[in-house]
């Protein structure tokens, strides 16, 4: 039997003013090392945030959302591929892992964590919300946690007790995400059939009406994530990689 | 109380020959999906691989490494900005999903279901591995299964009944990954002792006598993980990007 909590889980983004026990959050940061890593390499690494100065200074870099700023704790995982560099250097070893392959890798294993922490935090009775915002603003956010090269903020958590049921929100049908042996041909009625379920969620049609767009396609691409803040901000990403030692090339 | 199982997971590499229940598969990848996503767009596909014909193919892409070729199933799952883009293209919304950022958002999807699933499965008793090689050949990978532009194959589980215990390997100290609100200054003394523990590991030690090796950080850089080899690789993966039309400028 898959437990209830997977099949009922969801984000939070209002917290209880009430502090998470360092014991508590202890187990938790460390069972989710327990989490698979690329070659037993670990290349990640967290920064917990709990006091008040820095949280309000690390709030507004993800733009103040109100999780961001109501969770007693945010967690940023970091893709890091300095310390085991730092090892190989203390080491003699004539390490290579300032290339993008290397960063996929970190990258990988930061999600891995941070998920796995993400799954015990919430069978703990804890809520969690991923902020999507951490790449956004990576650069500042280095500066902030004095991040040294070979290292990437991708993943921030808001953590807390809820003050809040959450929203059970809509998914795709499995068949337009899971498909046998091959990837099929999606053309434009399938892939209409398929999003059906988004279009008719009335949370989504708000969105439509609110945004005087004509369908919700068009509040996700135009609105919420739009071309040009899309590619200026990759653009600003890729600077940031390269500050930190790793080449795209 | 954080459940036993967080605590003792361990990847499998062996597996009965024994297939694993459709049904039950199906509950698995279906309730992962309710892991969190970014935008609740689910960036993600997730190709199954079941047939003897397709299994036989694509495990060679992976080095047919024993966990490729004993698992009843292999699931590759992939960073998808496609089906999105067809949905939006099919309502006329002026997407720009090509670009690295959204590329990012992506590969957090695909690896936070991935985990997802990972666990799911797991407590139902089954065990998995990740195939840490599916970007080494994300190019013959996607030919192999029909993958169309905007998509790239981020993680590939080796799923199946357990004909092995596992091997609970070695982790850093928990102090030597998370850090309280800065990342410390690691040198080169203290980076030492935190890997002391992988260095003492002794199946680490039998590497560093097999490979001839002064040490283990010299077995990871120099035999496991090579520069040139990373370099190569990092070169094909964005060339192979670019062909999927993701633009990394």
């Amino acid at each position: 039997m898959i437990p209830d909590y997977f099949k009922n889980r969801k984000s939070i983004r209002k917290f209880l003013p009430k502090e998470v026990d360092s014991s508590l959050l202890h187990d938790i940061l460390e069972t989710a090392m327990r989490a698979p890593t690329t070659g037993n390499m670990q290349l990640y690494s967290v920064i917990v945030t709990r006091s008040e100065e820095m949280k309000s200074r690390l709030a507004p870099l993800h733009f103040s959302q109100p999780a961001s700023v109501s969770a007693p704790v945010l967690i940023t995982v970091c893709a890091d591929l300095y310390r085991f560099t730092q090892w190989c250097r203390a080491c003699n070893a004539d390490v290579g892992f300032d290339n993008f392959l290397s960063f996929t890798s970190a990258f990988a294993d930061a999600i891995i964590y941070t998920q796995q922490l993400v799954t015990i935090a919430e069978m703990q009775g804890l809520g969690t919300c991923y902020l999507g915002t951490v790449l956004y603003n990576a650069g500042k956010i280095s500066e902030l946690l004095d991040l040294p090269e070979l290292t990437v903020p991708i993943a921030t958590i808001a953590l807390g007790w809820p003050d809040e049921d959450g929203v059970e929100t809509e998914r795709l049908p499995l068949d337009g995400v899971v498909f046998d042996e091959l990837y099929p041909k999606l053309d434009e009625n399938l892939v209409k059939e398929l999003f059906r379920v988004k279009d008719e969620y009335p949370a989504n049609q708000k969105f439509v009406e609110e945004n005087s767009k004509d369908n919700l396609a068009q509040v996700f691409a135009e609105i919420r994530y739009p071309k040009d803040m899309n590619e200026n901000i990759s653009r600003q990403l890729l600077e940031f990689l390269e500050k930190q030692n790793i080449k795209l090339k």
